[in-house]
């Protein structure tokens, strides 16, 4: 695994332990951190602290399915669960020059019913 | 852009072109696509280029907004757009030994509402 994919292993390692100075420690000064499904935007790693620390109380775990690292860049993909059940979380990440990370673009999809016009093309499990 | 970026990139433009040989050659004989929000799993080329070319009629279109490029794998998030409006779509693949996508991971995030209890803690755009 590249450099890239360790930092984001490290970067959900803090978030599982609330481990907010090591995740801090992460993040660029200037992250950007985007929500496209909410159009939410935090800027800072102050108020990214704040958003992460404060933003999801409660007793939710998560696990690393899987990263792909590249030279700059790195997406996650991470299995969430709390109280509703598990919900899987896409992250695309910009690294800085430091190695820190710059930019955050979040997705976390809900389940949906395919529609009947391709039930045969496709099996369910 | 490592190899991998390159064989998704060929692979999202062949989708656009309808081109389902250049489609078809870009993914292994064995390939297995997954769809974790409607539990939807195709297997095998055949299968896959037909789930591709009767599954998703009319006239969409996709633009490629970003892709990570892994040593065996890659990320890519895509803009699509048709009649009802435009989503994005992330995809995670693995490729074989011969460059060709085995593995295909989709998920298809919709927009929602945050939580006013983090309303404070982000800006919206």
């Amino acid at each position: 695994m590249a450099d890239t994919g360790r930092v984001v292993a490290a970067y959900w390692a803090a978030a599982e332990a609330r481990d907010w100075a090591a995740f801090g420690a992460l993040v660029s000064e200037d992250v950007v951190y985007e929500a496209p499904q909410s159009r939410e935007r935090v800027r800072g790693r102050a108020a990214y602290l704040a958003f992460n620390e404060q933003g999801f109380p409660g007793a939710w775990h998560l696990v690393v399915e899987r990263i792909v690292s590249g030279d700059r860049d790195a997406a996650s993909m991470v299995a969430f669960t709390d109280e509703s059940g598990t919900q899987h979380g896409l992250c695309f990440f910009g690294l800085d020059d430091q190695g820190r990370i710059s930019r955050i673009t979040d997705f976390w999809p809900e389940p949906y019913e395919p529609p009947p016009s391709r039930a045969h093309l496709a099996d369910r499990y």
